[in-house]
């Protein structure tokens, strides 16, 4: 095992257009996610704990689609989604469609670290969080009274069905991917999923493999954008597999799958966009989005950069206030 | 689109080692089952309706791990999960942890061809199959006296918790491949899942990418095994990038995988095994395991191809009798 790597943590908050001031809160949101992140990783902690500390602080800031702030299904309700995987051993965790829990990249872990099983879906993942005694969260925590106003306008434009035009929907799933001082690559992802979505809908987001993937001899991925596009390519280890078979670098991987997704699904129902974040195994924090804004921050060295509208990159550098509030000094 | 092309089935009913007389029951299933899909290419069928007749019939014989024969969770319940795949367009529909249907690859189908969605999970699928008025088939007609009688040696053996050795546990989930006449080139999976399972437990046979992949420009695959050890090395995309980025002929792809997958799982929870079968866009059917036993049917060019054992290949003439039942000639 490589010792003395440079940590970094990059994050995401979904790849989608943000409307009025959630550009703002996207933009602070992520960068507060990836300091608290790289905090975890300059102590000493581990990668999974960076990215599990870092989409915990996502899914509680109710500007994110995931746990706080979750859009409705169809019915009204909230269903949840999330992964987390080491990439040391390659052990990964997930629940999906979960119900009352306020932070299901938690639960995800506990399936990771406390059964022999990979994915927990349903019912079956809410009494395993019951088993683990996971306090429950009332909907009423978890609803936003924005996404309450979403789901009133998509079935008055729609109708009552779920089947309809997918691509004016939000998709800003959050997520992270993180290398420590050992060398040791996480990713972590979490989503409420899509407006008006069916109940029991799982998009890419909660699959190891598809929303992500993690492995130390080659790198991390994490996933935002259309599920049912990223699953349709398998768009994180499509990606592993750029790095790991045809030698190109996590920047030229993640770049090259977001453009081969287009031309593959020419004849597919949805033909959606999406975005990614990585870290490879030397290290490097990258992002690719085929949207018109992506939020995402990263931090390594000190420095923290960030930026949501396409081009955008802004650098920081991380202090922390008298009562342990990050704040950004922004470089010249 | 190329057309013309000499159609072709595979189907797996499971990589394990079978108990008793059920080697010969799972040889004969999978006969049956491969000469179905192979009648539908042969009318001139579509590689997707090939793929699901085929599960069918695999799903409703009960010596399979799928469908009627599912093994019990640990709340003695049958959960089921499939998945179906189209090469031509990537469109995909899978459902999961799905309780009371006598063919979840035909629900899987329906949410693939009615929904915008790729998989739906739980109760969620339940009420999808309700709307599509799929009817309710009772658990007593899914669960035999056999997978009664296992649950409770388990039970018995590790106790009332699910979290205990997996490793003897049977996984003789089920899946085909097929390519029709028009080059198209399908995939579906099914499967109970593993006897003493959580309810709401996943493993890789309901996800597109992991447990299966179809592309018309490279192949398609089904994998089968222990869930969880397949999800962690994302099996199936795995296979389908080494064919794709680097340039390995299908058998070479599967076989490869398979050896590498226990390497990769060196230091993972569990490090079980699994095998393959796929047909690459050079029509041409394969399979590989590297457990024991793996029970594989073939058809192309009016032959079956039929084994059990590690090296077994038999090669029979496929007719019908007067009531249109399939009998095997043996060649010598």
């Amino acid at each position: 095992m490589s010792t003395n790597v440079e940590p970094a943590i990059i994050v995401h908050g979904g790849a989608v257009v943000f409307p009025g001031d959630k550009k703002d809160k996207a933009s602070e949101g992520t960068k507060k996610a990836a300091s608290k992140g790289y905090h975890v990783l300059t102590k000493g902690g581990s990668a999974l704990d960076a990215v599990q500390a870092a989409i915990c602080v996502l899914e509680d800031n109710p500007a994110f689609d995931a746990g706080t702030g979750s859009p409705l299904t169809s019915e009204g309700d909230i269903e949840m989604d999330a992964v987390i995987m080491d990439g040391r051993t390659l052990n990964t965790g997930a629940v999906a469609a979960v119900k009352n829990v306020k932070n299901p990249i938690v639960l995800a872990r506990m399936v990771m670290d406390q059964t022999q099983h990979c994915l927990l879906v349903g019912q079956g993942a809410n009494k395993f969080a019951d088993e683990q005694n996971v306090p429950k969260e009332p909907n009423e925590n978890l609803i936003t009274e924005e996404n309450k106003e979403k789901l009133e306008k998509y079935k008055n434009s729609y109708g009552e069905a779920a089947e309809n035009d997918f691509s004016a929907r939000d998709h800003d799933t959050v997520g992270a991917v993180a290398i420590d001082k050992e060398g040791n690559i996480a990713f972590g992802t979490s989503t409420g999923g899509i407006t008006n979505k069916r109940p029991g809908r799982v998009g890419d987001s909660p699959i190891a493999g598809i929303g992500g993937y993690a492995d130390n001899n080659v790198g991390g991925i994490s996933c935002t954008g259309h599920g049912e596009s990223i699953t349709r390519v398998a768009l994180a280890y499509d990606i592993i597999s750029l790095m790991k078979y045809s030698n190109k670098s996590t920047q030229e991987a993640a770049d090259y799958a977001l453009a081969k997704m287009k031309e593959k699904l020419r004849n597919a129902k949805a033909n959606l966009e999406a975005g990614v974040i990585g870290i490879g195994k030397d290290g490097n924090p990258v992002y690719s989005f085929k949207t018109k804004q992506m939020a995402w921050a990263w931090a390594k060295n000190g420095k923290l950069h960030n930026g949501v509208n396409f081009g955008e990159n802004n650098t920081y550098t991380i202090t922390t206030d008298a009562n342990g509030e990050y704040k950004f000094d922004k470089d010249e």
